[in-house]
């Protein structure tokens, strides 16, 4: 008898499980379309492809440090002060497998078992998926329409006194699924109050480089004491080279490097030799963000005739949040006939928000254009 | 202020922290011989730089299954039959992000907090490490020359009356540091052991490929009820692509899915694609293999020369674990004396014996044989 753990009893990541079904569909010859995982139709970057190409030709792949290879930290430095005016050390970048094993490090440096981390509901469903399976206690906070998508010092006093101390906020802007980008007065807000309160603030902004309306704000920018992560799977279209990187407070790069030198050894180097060359991109990134902004407007206006209504601001990222709720009261089951019917794949609402996903649907437009309209009319067809 | 966690603070891997010192000497021009490291000093076989340079001409890297390409999956299912005989569905096949990710989502996805899980003492560091930070209790069994370096059901109800209930064990055949190969025999009883006291087996096959005395043998050819962890780093040469595979017992399937959704979505795509090749070339990678025998043959005679006594059988893997008492009884220290003075890089102890490692070193012998011939010069003009 083969016994698991409880603690792998976590949520599926609902978006996976309708990637894996999709794969499976367009392998036996359906004429899937793909808005349901948050990765580019583009492939990453020409700068990039070429340069991986080229270190194929001359480098021997090999593990790095497990602080990520020095050419990539300070190239990432760099970003920081031409992109944001803001100066970070290369000493205090790690660079990792992805985001995802940036908040896994985060996690485990920064909170022990029991410890209390908010996080926005709706949100990204890992976060709460690798919490739980960290023992830590996942304090979801409803981010709606009446606080602006986002939290606020009011906020986290509220849930603090119901739920007991809190150790960490993890907010992410533009955020996903709703698209919210938090101005930086709320961001100033929210950090201050954690300063002040000895709470940890994880800043997560991997969805900076696609925001169309609002203000893009790097924690960074606000205070040192935060942990900020970040990724090229998103703006820089490198979703399958698992690479991404994370900014840390002094104090913090210790503790995580010794972490991560044994859960993960190195981030895959053939993926950061590449990476080096995605800030150099600019123009072709740029110019697939012009397509993004298409298919916003796209979404905008047919979502809404079709029956889906529009739940968040959508000022970033490349999600549009949909109420569902004239069609659906179980988004998983939408979801799935969907797929099966009109081979359209978006994400049930339920991966983000527990309480109330049942009833919203998360469509990707970071398709191409061609896939957005044929997606809408199969879906106007299937639900009129 | 920035607190970290207590969990945290873990042992550092002290052979990345030795990397890194070697990386940063490299960089200052120093003539650095890295035999800390477990890392092949050839690169991956050609037929898998061809596939990784083919796919980036044609394929866009994205996001995979989180279990991974059915190529690949099926790929490795087919080297089990032709490899050793064995069915094993592709279906019980995960790709993981090196044998790193598969040692965590194995920890995570089979034990809960405050279980315990046996090890062999001295062993690979990152077992104890990752254990640790998933707070599970490391029971560390010494494994030396009275117990053949190897477990058996006796040491382990020995450990379990001592410590309490043993959840899981956790063996490496062929072994790191100590090149143990653990007969057939030997595994069976280990293993019926573990299925009679409802103890999951964990077999870490990483080595394989690797035998230069004694027979290699899967755990999987003795049952279905333990999980195989292996890479595509070592046999393979593939150290710095992150990739590796486990394969499961159906009911481990869905939970590890479960886990590795939210903190990995999946392993590098390239490097999965180009993995498919590796198994194909056998020819090139049996020429490296040779290198490996007499890099083996050099050390095991002129290191005892040195003063080096050589501590455990090196039957396989590609580590000299050495007995360093007659310089010193302080390992670490030695390692970094030695790196700044000769740059010879080798591992402390301490690494993977936190009792006994004060006073041994792992040398590496996987880099060139001039390079272990010169390093051996040095050494001996160090020591004398």
């Amino acid at each position: 008898m083969i016994k698991t753990s409880g603690r792998s009893a976590i949520e599926p990541f609902h978006a996976m499980d309708v990637l894996a079904e999709a794969t499976k569909r367009k392998r036996d010859g359906h004429p899937v379309i793909s808005m349901a995982v948050g990765q580019p139709a583009h492939g990453a970057p020409r700068a990039v492809v070429d340069a991986a190409r080229n270190a194929l030709r001359t480098e021997r792949i090999a593990y790095t440090d497990a602080l990520g290879r020095l050419e990539l930290r300070e190239r990432i430095s760099r970003h920081y002060r031409t992109h944001y005016g803001v100066d970070v050390d290369a000493s205090r970048i790690a660079v990792t497998t992805g985001s995802s094993a940036g908040f896994n490090l985060a996690f485990l440096t920064m909170f022990n078992a029991g410890d209390r981390v908010a996080i926005t509901r709706p949100g990204y469903p890992a976060y709460r998926n690798i919490l739980t399976a960290l023992g830590l206690e996942v304090v979801e906070i409803p981010a709606g329409q009446a606080t602006d998508f986002t939290l606020s010092p009011g906020l986290l006093d509220e849930a603090a006194s119901r739920h007991g101390r809190i150790s960490g906020v993890l907010l992410a802007s533009p955020a996903n699924p709703t698209g919210t980008v938090t101005a930086r007065k709320a961001l100033s807000a929210l950090i201050d109050y954690c300063d002040a309160n000895r709470v940890t603030f994880l800043s997560d902004e991997i969805y900076h480089g696609l925001t169309y309306a609002g203000e893009e704000t790097t924690a960074l920018s606000v205070s040192d004491r935060v942990l900020v992560i970040n990724s090229f799977s998103k703006y820089y279209c490198m979703t399958g080279w698992r690479i991404g990187w994370m900014v840390l407070p002094d104090a913090a790069i210790r503790p995580l490097e010794r972490v991560a030198q044994s859960l993960y050894i190195s981030a895959p180097e053939l993926s950061q030799i590449a990476a080096c060359a995605a800030f150099d991109a600019t123009e072709e990134l740029e110019a697939i963000k012009s397509g993004y902004v298409a298919n916003r407007q796209l979404l905008l206006e047919r979502l809404p005739k079709i029956g889906f209504e529009i739940a968040s601001p959508m000022d970033g990222a490349f999600y549009a949040y949909v109420d569902a709720g004239r069609f659906t009261n179980d988004s998983m089951q939408f979801s799935k006939t969907m797929l099966a019917e009109i081979n359209v794949a978006a994400t049930p609402g339920r991966d983000f928000d527990p309480v109330e996903g049942h009833r919203t649907i998360r469509f990707s437009y970071a398709g191409s254009h061609a896939e957005m309209e044929e997606a809408l009319d199969r879906m106007a067809a299937w639900l009129s």
